[in-house]
């Protein structure tokens, strides 16, 4: 089983560490990561500048890019093969909620899916540094293994959020939804010292919506949460009314 | 009605200056763009440097950011009010199917979306430099009457793309669903002056699958194509597969 890991921590983080090496008890691991942290990059392809891949291991390579470009770089250029499965993560802070669409974590997995690939993201919750990776990483190899065994749903990727627990006091894995926060991003808005004005968009702090079922309803209680995502982002229960709508 | 405008084509593309001129017959315009071209940068929010915005005409700032921080930074910041809708576009290029995952142009409407600001994002349909701009700001500006007035479903926006034609050519709009294409991108592998190997994300041409009720189907047809989105990923379909898994 070969098995792409990548992130959006960079290629140094502790949580891609923890994931390879649990990821190596179950098969053959390959990094593709970007060389420096590349968080709240969404959905990122760099299209206006050239990539540089650097070997800097055995089956190791850090590239200038996002997550979306590593997973793309790896797939079509650095591996001379398409892996069984992609992993992304394990990413320091949550991905919950709406912040999947900011997410680098869970769109290396969304890059994985769009080129048939089996993937998925992993997030650990914490607001500081985590201490628990490798008991995320240990699940996150259980849950590769059955991947690969049952396979995905079409079009799905799964995205794991574990809370930052000791691997005995997690509560069993829930499959969840996407929950939804309320967004209160802030901006700091100061004047530079030429006395030119600048912005700097703020931390955002963990403001979930209680929603039973959702990643967020089950992290909060200590489960950790699973939630099949796909990319269709049709909203089909709104066609009927918009149908309504004299358009012409 | 207060209007915000942004893009990802930059300040001073020609389908934003066309948007602008439509949508000054139905409200006033306020115009928050980056200050240059943010292609396929996804929902990207600038959280490690500052920002600078410039105002460079009445109303019209330009950000050294994504266009979702363009929508983050006027909304909280650069304007008094909260707008009555977000217009982002016209881009040069369509968004449809999985494209819209990495769209900057769609990021802006779904950043929007999450501030509870009803949004549309527009795009022309063209590999080239785009001709029929003003048609297809023309029926923005008759949509984002039309939304103000009915509102939008919870947490949706409307991603719109219209055929690079004369207004008198286009078909009529249709309620579209997300379409999907067979995504091959392509990587050029070079070597650079200095003997060092480097990488370039390529062009990926139009080769969606035609799936009927697809934005795809529309627009190859000749139809403006408005499709509803909304921020929520999950496959509900694969949640009763998945808790049959043993995961404990």
């Amino acid at each position: 089983m070969k098995i792409l890991l990548t992130n959006d921590d960079g290629v140094r983080a502790p949580g891609l560490a923890a994931l390879a090496e649990a990821m190596g008890a179950i098969g053959e691991v390959f990094i593709v990561a970007p060389d420096r942290e590349q968080s709240a990059v969404g959905h990122a392809l760099t299209l206006h500048h050239p990539l540089r891949a650097t070997r800097i291991g055995e089956n190791i390579f850090a590239v200038d890019g996002t997550p979306t470009d590593c997973v793309n770089l790896g797939i079509h250029s650095l591996l001379s093969f398409k892996p069984d499965i992609v992993v992304s993560g394990i990413n320091r802070g949550g991905n919950m909620g709406d912040d999947v669409t900011y997410s680098g974590t869970v769109s290396a997995a969304m890059e994985a899916t769009l080129m048939g690939i089996p993937a998925i993201a992993v997030s650990l919750v914490t607001v500081n540094e985590g201490e628990n990776f490798s008991a995320a990483a240990a699940f996150a190899a259980k849950l590769a293994g059955i991947v690969c065994r049952e396979g995905l749903p079409a079009d799905t990727f799964l995205n794991v959020n574990v809370p930052d627990l000791p691997w005995k006091k997690l509560r069993p894995s829930l499959i969840t939804t996407q929950g939804k926060r309320s967004y209160e991003g802030t901006i700091v808005d100061k004047v530079d010292p030429r006395g030119r004005s600048y912005y700097w968009i703020g931390t955002v702090d963990l403001n979930f919506l209680d929603i039973g079922g959702s990643d967020f309803f089950a992290v909060s209680r200590g489960h950790i949460s699973v939630t099949p995502l796909h990319l269709d982002l049709t909203n089909y229960d709104s066609l009927a009314t918009l149908k309504n709508w004299d358009l012409s």
